[in-house]
């Protein structure tokens, strides 16, 4: 197979280098010449096009560029999809990009994909092995895709070691919010919280433990990656970020006021999650 | 050396664990009779006691239990110590504790310590190999220990492979309320945010990747262990409590108005914690 992948960061680099390494044809395109080059160098990559020559008999686009960016891309690759080229797209919100191609007379040639695998670190030097085995893939409003499009991407997936379930964007926006984008604002709101806190004593976080650094490890993602994240699922997170402030307030109330009783069902009603985890 | 060790969970075990494989003699104790067996199932200790009865010739006594329980047990333990003997604990807070010292005839014979390191788990069953090293303890408020007795605690966590820092109680607990506990409230407080928003379709997490996975998982700490923990370090919690509220409603703002330039500003300071863990 030929690929293009469109984005050569933590994710796309990821992918590329695995297809590479299944023995397909993988060009990458790039914004950043920089980045280009580091992912040819680290031999993520066949070679390096722009995408519209990338495009040529390509069998498989992959956008894996920043969901703002992808969703300016998308209509643009789409003006230009031969038959029976499928582009897919990697972004971790669902309803914007699936917008932006709607009512395209090439709409069914694309499958909105959000592959659920990520580590904070980005760029084409953030690339690993194994990112995808194991892992699920949300594949978004599968019946607006073209079938044979819809099985590549499934293939593509299955191929990664990755299981695919199928949602429609609206609701896969909801539950990212509620599984991952919340996690990275929390993480974000303690890293604030302590960096302020020990402004003058930077020496203190030698100490932590385990605990603090695995809270805190999101916090260390990209700002290119997350701001528009953040504003693409701006209901879903508003919701959850009260949510979050609510249990916050309990946890002070129940401290304020020596509450042994509501302290232990709050930690004993969170610990249901060793059930499901 | 012969070792009294009192609380036979995640962090007296398994530091009863590796100091019985470094060939001491380690005599447990434990106010569950089922905990004290497995223990000893599990090879953890020796032989099992009464703390009045394993204290009777030890070298060093180690008081493992919650914080609450460790406050309560320690005038009992100094009304009995021998001369040469040397007591320490290991709980997450210590204002309390050195208080509870505080004037007793043999307050010099106790040493304050906290070992910064644990896991999501506890009890015998979660005892592991290795807990300790590489980490750091911190020794609170050492002028008050016989210089024989601090020396004592030294060893024991020099030869456990950890360093020794030296804090007054009342900034140690100020410290860890920052890079410790906050981060379990946090963690906490997201499990019962998002089990709240998922509790009819709790397949979802099987989606998540592992961001949530590393925020969530202090979540699964045990309630008896972390409300005497939230209790003793009440004023420094609610203080960083109000701290991470404020960050969250920064966040909220700054998606509300979807402002590009405050979310970037807010997650580039939050990146700031890379340059330190």
């Amino acid at each position: 197979m030929k690929v293009l992948v469109i984005g050569l960061g933590l994710i796309g680099g990821s992918m590329a280098w695995e297809l590479r390494k299944q023995g397909h044809s993988v060009t990458g395109a790039d914004a950043s010449a920089k980045n280009a080059e580091t992912a040819r160098n680290r031999g993520l990559v066949d070679g390096i096009a722009t995408p519209e020559a990338g495009m040529q008999g390509a069998d498989l686009i992959v956008i894996a560029v920043p969901v703002d960016a992808a969703v300016r891309l998308l209509p643009g690759i789409l003006d230009r999809v031969e038959e029976g080229q499928t582009v897919i797209d990697l972004g971790s919100t669902k309803a914007a990009i699936v917008a932006a191609a709607e009512g395209h007379p090439a709409r069914a040639r694309f499958v909105a994909c959000h592959p659920m695998a990520g580590t904070e670190f980005s760029g084409p030097e953030a690339a690993v092995e194994g990112l995808y085995a194991g892992r699920f893939t949300v594949i978004c409003n599968k019946d607006e895709s073209d079938p044979d499009a819809l099985a590549t991407a499934e293939r593509l997936f299955e191929t990664l070691g990755m299981k695919t379930v199928y949602y429609n964007a609206e609701a896969h926006d909801m539950h990212a919010a509620f599984v991952s984008h919340i996690s990275h604002i929390t993480s974000f709101a303690l890293a604030l919280t302590v960096l302020d806190k020990e402004k003058n004593e930077k020496d203190i976080f030698s100490l932590a433990a385990g605990g603090f650094t695995s809270t805190v490890r999101l916090a260390k993602s990209a700002p290119h990656t997350w701001v528009p994240i953040f504003k693409q699922n701006k209901k879903y997170l508003l919701d959850v970020l009260d949510a979050q402030t609510e249990k916050l307030r309990l946890f002070r109330e129940a401290i304020e006021s020596d509450s042994d009783t509501d302290l232990h069902a709050l930690i004993e009603e969170a610990n249901e999650i060793k059930r499901i985890l």
